[in-house]
């Protein structure tokens, strides 16, 4: 063998030049956790103040262990913890989709803790919780996955914690590994069920009668669990924006050197349109769709169609004839006259299930026409075969339609096409369609992730060794050295219906159009759709001068100055 | 207006923070360039070594002034030029696919001419140089464009100058611009059109009797342009393949971490399998199809499906119900019974024009199916539905079918899907498929390619300062310093039959199976395959201790010591 082909053998698994040189890489560090540059837990005091939703009074009532104990009050750290428990054993998991940084929340919770606690991991998210398949954290691991993107150290899942059943196995868990606390690192359903378990298991849980304490993590690269100034983003959002960005910036710089395509795009995100709007603020291309902004005006999918045909038509008449269009995964739920169809389909096919038994898919959709509302049927005639088969397939096991299923890039450019040669003959419109989604969750983190979730592991660990539950681990001021809070989860909670019933949740933070960060878009959109003003934010840097950038919609929503982050 | 949204303004048209910061940073240099820390233009001499092929008596008689001139001989750079050639007028233009690395040319062009002569750019490809659309290239221009992505600053084309009119015009250019010199920016049929280019305009071009130089700069993500130890790689391959790497990387990240999918991931790169080959090198999937060994092995379709599904059911065994097969974009082919099949249609589809006039696709087939050879029939039943319409689609404008058309990541998602559920019903296999292309070819260049452009460039301006035509640029020994040379085009044409008439054109090197990449692929590809050994090579870095890497298929070929490359 060579010495390079030695060299190709050892980077195997996960050990590419690149990522041996990001485990040694400097994570930076939130002052407050710094004593004489050793580091250190913090305390925490109360803030003035106090998180409600509309829903408060109920919550507090159903979670009155939690509420009595936090008051629902915003905590921040409060200087160096001097006296922090000990012999703590704490549980970490993964829960739901993967996002970057995640094991860099592990590395900060299992360097807080110290040689004083345990960390054990929970393998393979909730289930893994349920199973009693917890494993001791080693130092040597922590320096294996630090600054890796993935979940795979531990592995994830989606499981609920719901039932009794469910309660019952946790507590038996709890018990078996002796545990005084666990972190649940997820996102907005996962935090929910954190919520839950903090209450759960407040006390009563092992023998001496004590409880188990609960802490979340943020986390999602939809961006969807953010909180005003209390919670700027959820982690793993900054990384897979930054690597959609590339790729569209790639794309976007690919459209006037090779003068022939328009792009259209979809991106992962599921119903909110934080993704592509963070996207299309980086790149800034002829045209980004925002759900939200589809809801609030009512548009129909007619309108979208013409909107986008005439900005395609008018860069034509300069001699443009190429872009790109960004498309939020979840676009079409938010288009009024779909959602409306859709329901409608549901029932119809619900109600004629006998009916429309053994037919083929062309004698369904004849049947299923006498029974829509006429403007449902209408609207169904008008789409592309393929979308009429997809609106008539199967349902899930709620008897909904998969959405997420639907390819709304290739249906926005066959309706568009049409639309084009109804209007202007003479336009050249030739495309090329992506989707960028599994591509982002698991990259490596970029400086701004791994840097907050190694403190999100800090923040998460120092209120476990404060003795507190119930929390949600939060940096805010990301610009001026980083405020690490505690937001407790009760105050977040708001009653939804869902698959028929009543439920306590963290709802969803969608874009808002009177947002800082919606209003520049808005500013800016009707020159870049003119003509080319585009950039391509290149790859995401771990070292030289491009490397220490938030969100373009967390620096703006959170008013800051510039779109360094500093700590 | 607040700070932020002002350096927000300041970012548009290619001016994001990594924009600017590349366009600052150092570009390494072969040190033959250097002349007391300033850069030089170099002389060439001869070495020993003559280039031929099998066709070279023929070529050598159509190319008599260029090979009487060069005598086919490798030229290598002898030192710096102390009596360049002054008062020139060079052009410049991009031909073909952008790839990453093009601006970086016209850098390295400009910056050795410097101010003694002019550079002209040639607007969108050869077919500005048709129309003589040229403007002059400033330092200002130079400034705008180091090292950034993308062939946007000029544009390109895909027009082949064949016919006597075309010389004719082009001739009109030259006189016009007055033009001592052409650069041709292109891949293996660009650069066979440079070579015809050299030999058209040998001599007699301008009133005074003199000829116009031409010269070729290998570019192609595809890299399919390399010749041995004379040419490594052609530019844009390195930022394409790291592109690709780090989505595959990404992805194989994920896998393990959501416990859920098998990724079938076709990658851009035409016929050879040299980017899939490159990717599988960095990234270690369970499988990497490639088409060369296919088509030595003559494998079938259905074997193709059949090892794959072995592996997976191998793995499934084990637990693992995931991993990732690359896919060479030209993969079918390669496969003998699909080119067989496709002949076959293509011929049945030509010959019964008249009787499938109107008919519908399942009369198509129904009525191909009995005049196709038997073994054809059989195969063509045995595809997927979506695959017998693509096959009996309308051919282009030479009868044949467009290949890169078929999405043969699904068609194998579909037939190994197909083969598990027969081998054993028990195995999970859910999926998900990408291609990966457009986003690979305009990124900003590798460390590597920003380096190996700039300094061909600087190679492509010596020798147009020493007064030669007919080479491609080139630089050898890249993990020692880098030496340019110039190869003689005539010395790389051969005889192929295309579109049904003998041309003399540049080969497409292809995969070889006993080259040491493909060999140490082979080496390696069993434990891959067994369980997860994959690893992530990262966003591609222009700072810090990964910047420096070449691409693997080129270091195992050149027979490196390891990854740098050195100038």
């Amino acid at each position: 063998m060579s010495t390079l082909t030695d060299s190709l053998n050892a980077c195997e698994k996960n050990c590419s030049v690149f990522e041996n040189a990001i485990r040694t890489l400097d994570i930076p560090t939130c002052s407050v956790f710094l004593k004489s540059g050793l580091l250190a837990p913090v305390t925490f005091v109360e803030t003035g103040e106090t998180l409600s939703t509309k829903d408060s009074e109920t919550v507090d009532q159903a979670f009155s262990q939690s509420v009595n104990s936090s008051k629902n009050k915003v905590l921040t750290a409060d200087g160096v913890n001097t006296s922090p428990l000990k012999g703590k054993r704490v549980a970490v998991l993964f829960s739901g989709g993967p996002a970057a940084g995640g094991h860099n929340v592990v590395v900060g919770i299992k360097r807080i803790l110290g040689n004083d606690n345990t960390l054990l991991g929970v393998k393979a998210g909730p289930k893994g919780l349920l199973d009693g398949d917890l494993f001791e954290i080693t130092n040597a691991d922590i320096a294996k996955i630090t600054n890796t993107g993935g979940f795979d150290y531990l592995g994830s899942d989606r499981t609920k914690i719901k039932t009794d059943e469910q309660f019952a196995k946790v507590k038996e868990t709890c018990v078996r590994h002796n545990l005084d606390a666990i972190v649940v690192i997820g996102g907005d359903d996962s935090n929910t069920n954190a919520a839950i378990l903090a209450e759960k298991l407040y006390s009563g849980v092992k023998a001496d009668g004590s409880g188990v304490q609960v802490i979340g993590v943020p986390k999602t690269i939809d961006g969807d669990l953010q909180i005003g100034s209390h919670l700027p983003i959820s982690f793993g959002f900054d990384t897979a924006t930054k690597i959609y960005a590339e790729l569209v910036g790639n794309i976007l710089q690919d459209t006037p050197s090779s003068r022939k395509y328009w792009h259209f795009i979809k991106l992962m995100g599921r119903s909110a349109s934080h993704v592509a709007l963070e996207v299309g603020l980086q790149t800034k291309p002829a045209i980004t769709l925002i759900s939200e902004e589809i809801a609030q005006k009512r548009l129909s999918l007619s309108e979208i169609v013409e909107q986008i045909s005439v900005i395609i038509i008018e860069r034509a008449k300069k001699g443009i004839n190429h872009g790109a269009v960004l498309i939020p995964e979840g676009v079409i739920e938010f288009i009024p006259e779909m959602t409306a169809l859709i329901e409608d389909l549901n029932d119809k096919l619900a109600h004629f299930t006998r009916e429309l038994e053994g037919k083929t898919i062309s004698e369904k959709r004849d049947f299923v026409a006498t029974k829509l509302k006429a403007e449902h049927a209408q609207l169904m005639a008008s789409l592309p075969d393929y979308m009429e088969e997809m609106l008539l397939a199967d349902r899930d096991s709620h008897g909904n339609l998969q959405v997420s299923l639907i390819p709304t890039e290739r249906l926005l450019i066959d309706m568009v096409g049409r639309r084009i040669k109804e209007k202007d003959h003479s336009v050249k419109f030739n495309t090329q369609n992506h989707f960028f989604g599994y591509e982002g969750r698991c990259g490596a983190p970029t400086l701004f992730d791994a840097a907050y979730t190694y403190n999100l592991g800090l923040t998460a660990g120092s209120l476990i060794l404060t003795g507190r539950t119930g929390y949600i681990a939060s940096i805010a001021n990301l610009d001026k050295g980083g405020t690490p809070l505690a937001l407790p989860l009760t105050g977040l909670l708001n009653v939804e219906r869902r698959h028929g019933q009543d439920e306590m949740v963290i709802e969803k933070a969608l874009v808002k159009t009177n947002s800082p960060a919606f209003q520049y878009f808005d500013s800016r959109r009707k020159d870049w759709a003119e003509s080319d003003q585009f950039a391509s934010p290149g790859p995401r840097q771990l070292w030289g001068p491009s490397a220490k950038q938030l969100p373009i919609t967390v620096a703006l929503n959170q008013g800051y100055d510039g779109l360094l982050f500093d700590f």
